[in-house]
Parts: C-alpha cells; structure tokens; sequence
C-alpha cells in the first residue's frame, strides 16, 4: 500500500470501531491536521456530522446531543488551540456523565515539542477530566496498525459507556500529505462482544435494603437528576415504596402520569425548608437519595441539621456525590436497579403533613405565578404554558433555581434538562440545540442575559444546521442571583463586581443570525407565543428588575413559612 | 483573630505578594467563591482591575495586557467550569511565553470530589501548560499561613517573569463566609530580593559565535518574533553584523529608523523563496535565527532544502524551538545579549542578490496593492496607511499570512503583535483590546469573519471598561486559508467542511455592542477612515471572494517568481 492508501486504511478502521459500537454522530470544527478524519466522517453515509466553528460552542452541542440521546457522540477537531476550547464541556460531561468521543488531530512525533506552529502538547490534555486517554499511533502501514485503531477505538466506546458514563480522548496524530481515497473501504469486522459487568442488586443488598427500608416510619426519597431512561422503572419503585418524594426538576418525577406517584411527589421542599421550626416534625428516620444532589440549598441544610439515621445514596460510581457528608450506605447502581426491590408497605408518619405543607405551597406558588410580573412569575407562565410533550433546558445560576421554585407537579409529560455536572453558565446554548438535534423536537431554553452572552456563539451552529428551539432571554442586566448572596450586602464595589450589569438587549444579535425575536411585555403574551407551535428558531426576551426580583422572591418565602406554621 | 480576620490577612497578604513583585493589573470575572480576591482587589487602589464575563475572553484580555506591558498580569474566577475557560489563553500564554498569574477559587478540602456544586478537581487542572501550580492552604489563622502565602505569591511571579516566562495557577480555597473586612490592612513588608541569574554570553560562547560570524561569507539572519523590549539591542547588533535580515512582522524590524539596518532587512521572503531555482545562489553558509520561528513555510522549506552547516539557534529556553531540525548550534539567551558581541565586518557574497530580489518584490508588492480590488491589497492598504506610532494586532490564518507579503519595510515607526504561541483563531479579539489597555493606545486589529465570530465575546469587555480600536474585518464568507491547501481540490465536501460559510456580516454585530460601523467600498475609504485619528472602537467591514484571493495572490507570486528568473 502506498501511504495515501495507509491512511485510508487506517481512518476506515479508526471509524469502524466507532460506528460498531454506537456512535452515530460527530460535530466537527473546520481545521486541516484533522482532514483525514473529517473526510472519513463525512464520505462516511453511517454518520451524521454537524458543523460549529467555535470548538467550545461545538463540543457542549455534542454533550447536548449525547445527553439527551444516551449514547457517545463523537467530536473532532484540528491541533493546537481548538482542542483546548473544549476543555469546559469535557469537564461539565466528566462530571455529568455524558460519553463523549473526543477526537484531536495531532502532529507526528517529529514535530512535537521541537516549536511546530499550531502544536501543543496534547499528550493528556485533559488531565483527570476524561475517563480514559489515548495517544494513537500514526497510519504507518505496518499490519498491526489498522486493527489496532479499530479495536482501541471500540474500547473507547466502551470505556466511556459503562456507568459511570464520561468523556474519552483520542490524540491521533497524522503525518501530511492529508488526503484520503474516497473510493477505498475497509473489509467489514465483526465487533467484539463486550460483556459489560451490570450493577445489580445482589442478595446481601436486597435483604439490608428491605431491612433499613421496612423499618422506617418517616423515611423520604430525595430524587435528583437521572436518566430519562431510567424513569419509568424509578417511578414503579418509587410508587411501590409509598414515601413522600422530594423530587428536584431534574429528576422529571415533577412530570408524572403514575396517579400513585403524583400523592407522593413534594416538589416545594425548598420553600418549606426555608422554616426550621418544621425540622422536627418533618425529620426522616431514614433518606434514600437517588441521582445527583438536587439544586435546593435548604434541602441540604435541613438535612445536615436532622443528620437521619439512615443516609442511603443510591448512585453508579465508586466515589459517589456527598457534598453534605451525610452516607451511610452507599449502593453502587443506577437507580433503575431499586426496580426488582419489594417492599412490604407500612404505614408512614410524616407523609400526611409533607402533603399538606407542599399543598400549601404549591397554592401559593400558584397565586404568586398568576398576580406578579417579576422573574419567577415568568418563569412559572413558561412552564405552565408547555405544550404536551415539550422539552426544557434550564440554564444553571438563577434559571434552574426558579425552575426549582415554580415547577409545579404536572401530568403533562415533559422533560427538563440542565448542565449540572458543573453547575457553569458556559455552554448553555449550545447544550441545548445539541438537546434538540438529538431529540429532533422542539426545545425551549430558559436562560439569564449573562449566560446568552457567554455562549452566544452557540447561535452560530444555526448557520450550519437546521434547528429548533424557543430561547427565553430573562433579562435582569446583570448576576441575578448574587442579589440573594450575603456579599450583596457590601455596597462600594457590589455592582461592579458581581452586578456586572452590561445594558445590552438581544434584538440585535437575534438579527445578526437572523432569528425571530420578540420583546415580551406581558406574561400573557409569553404564555400565548409559548403555547402555540412554532418551527425554527427565535428568541423571547422578557426583561426583569433584579432588586424587585429579589425582593418579591422573599415575600413568596415569606408567605409559605407562615402558612406552614399555621398547619402545625 | 476571627474568621473575617483571619481571612482579611490572608487575602491582603497575598496579594501583597503580587504587588511587590509588580502585579499592577487583574482580570476579574465574576463569581461568589471568588468573593475574597475580588474585594480585596478592587479595594486596593494600587491594583487596576478590567470586568469580563466570559472567562475565555478575560483570560485572552489578561494574554493581551501581559504580552504588550511586558508585566505579569493577573486573572481572577470563581470554581468549576469558569477556570476551564481560561484554558484556551494559558496555552497561548505558555508557548508564546507571556507571564499570567492565574487565580482560582475553590472550595476547601471538605467540599472537593465530594460532588459539591460547582466544584470540579482543579489540582493540575492545566497539566503541562502552566510553568508552576500551586494549592494554597485555607485561610486558617496559622501563624505561618499569611507569611507563606505572602512569599508563594511572590515566588509565583518570579517563576512567570524568569525567561522563558509564561503562565503559572494559583489554585486558592475558601471557606464561608466569604466577606473580608475592608477597613483591616496589613503591615507594610520588605520585600525580599530576587537575584535572577540572567544569561549573558560566557567568554566560550562569544569565541565560538565570533569564529562562526567571521568565517561566514554567506551567513543570513532570520528574525522572529522577539519582545518589543529587546528590539533596539537586536538593531545594533544586526547593524553591526552587516547580514541579510529576513524579518518576519512580528520581529518589528520591518519597522525601522536604523539607517544601516535598512538596507539590510528583506521582507519578501517568503515570494521570492517560492522559486527553488534561486536557492542555490541564495544558499546561506550559517543561519543566525533570533526569536520565534517565522511563519513563512517557504522559508522552512528554503532551509531544509539547502540544510546551512551552520545554523545557530537564539532562544531563551532551554528546549528552543526548532520545527525544522537544522540547528547545529543553542544560545540559550534573550537576541538582546548578542549586542555586546563585537565582530569584524567582511564582505558577504549574497546581499545584492538578496536586495535586488526583494527589491523587485517590493515594486511588484506596492504595484498590486495598488492596482488589485482583493484581500491582500486591502491589507497591503491598511498597512501603508497606519498612522505614525501605530499598533497592528494581526489575526492568525490569513491575515497574519497576508501581513507577511504585504507589509513592506517601513521608517514609520510601528508596532506588531499576534498571537503565534499556538497560532489560534480563537480569542483574537479579546487579545487586542489587552495590548489596547495596556499601551493606552488606538489598537488596529485585522481579523477574519470566522476568527471575529470565534471571539465575538471580545466585545462584551467594551461594555465595561472603557477601549479603543479599529477592527478591520476582512470578511470571506469562511476559511479562506484551506483554499491554498491540497485538501481543496477535493469538490464534494471541501466546501462544507472548510469553507464553513455562515453567511454573516457583522453590522448588527457592531449596533449590538452601540459601535461605529462601516462597510468599507474601496481601498481609498479604508485608507481615509484609518489614517484619520479615531477615538473609541468601531468595526470597519470589507467583503471578498475567496477563490479570487486565491488567484489573484498566485498572479503576484508568479510575477515574483518570472522577475527573480531575470535577475539572475
């Protein structure tokens, strides 16, 4: 073989053993040390290729894609400083748990660290944020070569699939000239079998479980993010075992058909929380958390506070979330395994004023949502205004902490999503329209006016795909949520500093992309332009005051503390 | 001491140790685990502090301050995600050896790999691109924490300032709550005395350069980028060698009032070495290379091609750049320690040829920018009509590719700067508007659409504080650089992968951010806007073709080529 032949040869096998075990998309940024592979990719009918020229903005809609499709997505991209722009949605998927396929084009050993242009050294760049690393071999035409591609490829599928799921990267290093043979295939293979190790219970877990769980009378589920695919075996355990359950938006329990379920979901703890003198009749014999830690901050503190006796965490990897510190036992599966558990139910003393007090809320909630014009009453006319069906990104910082607040139990089936691996207010859009590319139905993304900004590159994937998403702009000018920090009390440098107050609207860049935009002036009119179908991609901008918000947000808390005393 | 104060110490401490080792200047973006640095910051009226929210962007702002002041900067974020978005920047700074102090927030040792929020593992978090990293201690009350970290902040500086610089991290915890008490200063400190040991030329090494230079009849220099601080010392020994100079852009010694060096500099390379016919008569017997590689690639080929028997590398560090693989001899110096070298001038075979091509390439040059409507005689436009003292930023890709042809050598007096550590397209902008805060002066910045559109975020840093620049775009509708390439001649997919056109023109670009605009129609227009002073940033826009770049840049080569044939 001559050496073009060689590197199609080993590009051909390099993306066999992508395809045969599951990847079905790659986003790519232009470059030219990566031509092989892009060529390969794209004469490759198999794949689906998106194009973002923004390499951060690009490798968060991957993580979009791959979290909402549950399988590994593919990325590539040329050496030098592009692979470092994925650094941020690398660590978000590392600690989200979202397999990617990072895929960077290198230089040959002979023009490593000697000072080449564009060369950096990419020799686990990543340090400790990908699950495994590896630093390919060139397309030498030695026999070994192109097999070897093909199965290192497939057990990076693999070792990025099994739970705890994460990103893997590829250093694959081309010598010139860059050009494959489009009409050259590769043999087909048969791919390995990988017998991957499941988490299940085994016996000694089932009889401690049933144990621990039998013997309680005031025990609570705290349901954080999991995966959408695991819901509906959740939803059968969680009806089965009859306690209230504290269930964050990410865990989409708060969207429920199960009639069962829906007596047992307490979306409002946050709110309740707020009052410590429901601590002691609200305090929990035992806590089964599933998923991740749930956004709510008085949730955590009541915890800490109650510390109960029992603190099972329910989550697939060895070093399992415990920021409160509070695990007594750790079960090392997905929470889809509680499935096969039986319980015998008892009767539960708490249940009955977890019901009463979230009613409560939930009233108030409702009444704030209808009678005030601030931030979180958009928030809640969004929400209350989805269609069946629809898709929810919430952006991190003030967005998903009103999700928090005014997503009320609903049995309209929808389902939310949020970068919570790492909690940033990078990548935001991007995650989402990668979200909708993979769900192809449309998105709608709740987001700050900071966030729009930091990623409004994410826009830029429109000039090359077609895409489907409502942006809603709350637009407080500035950090909303550093207004309920206690630095916001300093008065000198506060605004400066964490106000960040910019004065921009969106009018023009939705022009710049040539997006529909409108200036929403009432939460009717949010509630109509959200409710009707729309194609394409536009922009609703609602603008809020975040002194008012703040203030407002506390009269609600207010009003559900002092409710909720009256009921004790 | 309590907790506040305690952490009051700890934060005026450390940042003492910045300020007497001569940090003036902090990026900050915003965020709450940072709470203690930023306050401590901006309440210290010795330190002058820039607002950004995108951490990319404030990452490259800070590169662009460094780089143009020469100081060590530094940059300030909260935990998580914020600190991966400095990545792109630090790699940057690494190789093109800029001192940043980068400072992240963390959470303490309680609340790390526990899955707290916004908390990732950022130990090593940039692996091999930073020069040092260290994890402070927590602000703990010890009586050995406020001096040591005091001292490590100091020792910080010395690590980045000490050739060759570049960045290092300073990773620093914080427990709640994070107000510091503004009233509470420190004790005044000595500092101590850093002794550097600079490198100079031992006797050894100026005997051997001496008997090299002198025993040359054919030696060339190739001049890379060097600091701006070294230049008039690197004058005066080229002066006094008598070689051919051939001077990449961001030497700046295309730029000079030395008499003597004048007639030494050429800067066509890069089109008169096209022609292999001339590389025989133009064959060097020793190649003295100061500062980074040029990005000529025709100059890297004449090298190979001819392989000089000796060729000397000027370099700070101690793995020096050599992509080519001729060096024969390292001088592990800064270029400016040449100067003190004294050598006995002979006559040089090559430099009439040398001159007599680069002059007809120079006639060929203007002749073109005069006469052609496309990209380069737009740049060659721009350059000419620079006014006096001016400062050029020059995108990677293209533009700083069309800088080399077409900046012809000038006595006005002028300044270039690019980002060449990994020659990125991202953070160009942000870059720009860093050398603008830094020289307080009106920065021309030329930049293609896909790199503008990369760093679009780069224009947020005018909504707060106050900049001052041209941005000329030179808009081609996408890559314009893949068209030179091989992979171009592919006809199915090329268009689509590299060409990435997204369509776009940057007016609503320019009334988002409330900035001047102008699409530009002709070469006279933009050489009236740009020699006109200006105060303020504005967008100058200039479309063009990409195919006819490619041809009409051909045509001129060819005619450098059949003119050069003549001279011979």
């Amino acid at each position: 073989m001559n050496y073009k032949e060689q590197l199609t040869h080993y590009v051909r096998s390099l993306l066999s053993g992508l395809k045969d075990y599951g990847v079905e998309e790659v986003v790519i940024s232009p470059g030219s040390r990566s031509t092989p592979l892009a060529y390969g990719f794209v004469s490759d009918e198999d794949f689906k290729h998106s194009i973002q020229v923004d390499e951060r903005s690009a490798a968060f809609f991957a993580l979009g894609i791959a979290k909402a499709s549950e399988k590994p997505v593919a990325l590539l991209c040329t050496s030098g400083s592009a692979a470092a722009n994925y650094f941020p949605a690398l660590v978000e998927a590392y600690y989200a748990r979202v397999p990617l396929i990072v895929l960077t084009a290198d230089r040959p050993h002979e023009l490593r660290q000697v000072g080449a242009p564009q060369t950096i050294d990419q020799v686990k760049l990543y340090g400790d944020h990908v699950k495994w690393f590896f630093d390919f071999p060139v397309a030498d035409g030695h026999e070994a070569t192109a097999p070897f591609v093909y199965h290192q490829a497939s057990r990076g599928i693999q070792s990025s699939m099994t739970h705890p799921r994460g990103p893997v990267h590829f250093n694959i290093p081309f010598r010139e000239p860059l050009m494959i043979d489009f009409a050259q295939k590769v043999p087909g293979k048969k791919p390995r079998t990988y017998l991957n190790v499941q988490s299940h219970l085994d016996i000694q877990a089932v009889k401690n479980l049933k144990d621990i769980v039998e013997s309680s009378k005031k025990g609570i589920v705290v349901a954080g993010e999991i995966l959408v695919s695991e819901k509906h075996q959740v939803e059968s355990f969680l009806a089965n075992l009859g306690w209230p359950v504290l269930a964050d938006p990410l865990s989409n329990l708060r969207s429920t058909e199960h009639p069962e379920l829906q007596s047992l979901i307490i979306e409002n703890y946050d709110a309740i929380l707020k009052n410590d003198t429901l601590y002691p009749p609200l305090s929990p014999d035992t806590v089964i958390r599933i998923g991740a830690q749930p956004v709510s901050k008085f949730l955590g503190i009541f915890l800490q506070h109650v510390k109960p006796s029992n603190f099972l965490i329910v989550d697939e990897h060895p070093n399992f979330r415990d920021a409160l510190g509070l695990a007594t036992q750790h079960l090392s599966v997905l929470p889809s395994a509680l499935h096969h558990l039986s319980v015998t139910k008892k009767g539960h003393d708490t249940l009955t004023l977890w019901n009463d007090l979230n009613r409560l809320a939930r009233e108030e909630v409702a009444h704030y949502i209808g009678n005030e014009v601030e931030e979180g009453a958009y928030v809640g006319t969004l929400i209350q205004s989805l269609p069946e069906e629809s898709v929810l990104f919430t952006s991190s910082s003030m967005p998903i902490r009103d999700v928090d607040t005014f997503y009320s139990l609903t049995s309209k089936n929808q389902t939310v999503y949020a970068n919570r691996g790492t909690n940033g207010i990078d990548g935001v859009v991007s995650t989402a329209l990668g979200v909708q590319k993979a769900l192809q139905k449309h998105v709608y993304l709740l987001i700050g006016d900071l966030a729009m900004l930091h990623d409004s590159n994410g826009l830029l994937l429109s000039r090359y795909q077609h895409l489907d998403a409502t942006i809603v702009i709350v637009n407080n000018d500035g950090g909303g949520i550093f207004s309920y920090l206690p630095q916001s009390q300093e008065e000198v440098y506060f605004e400066k500093l964490f106000g960040t107050s910019s004065g921009l609207t969106f009018e023009k860049l939705a022009e710049l992309y040539q997006l529909s935009y409108t200036l929403i002036d009432s939460k009717e009119q949010l509630a109509k332009l959200v409710s009707e179908p729309f194609k394409g991609l536009r922009i609703l901008e609602v603008t809020t005051n975040r002194q008012l918000n703040t203030k407002r947000h506390r009269v609600l808390w207010q009003r559900i503390k002092e409710g909720g005393e009256k009921l004790l």
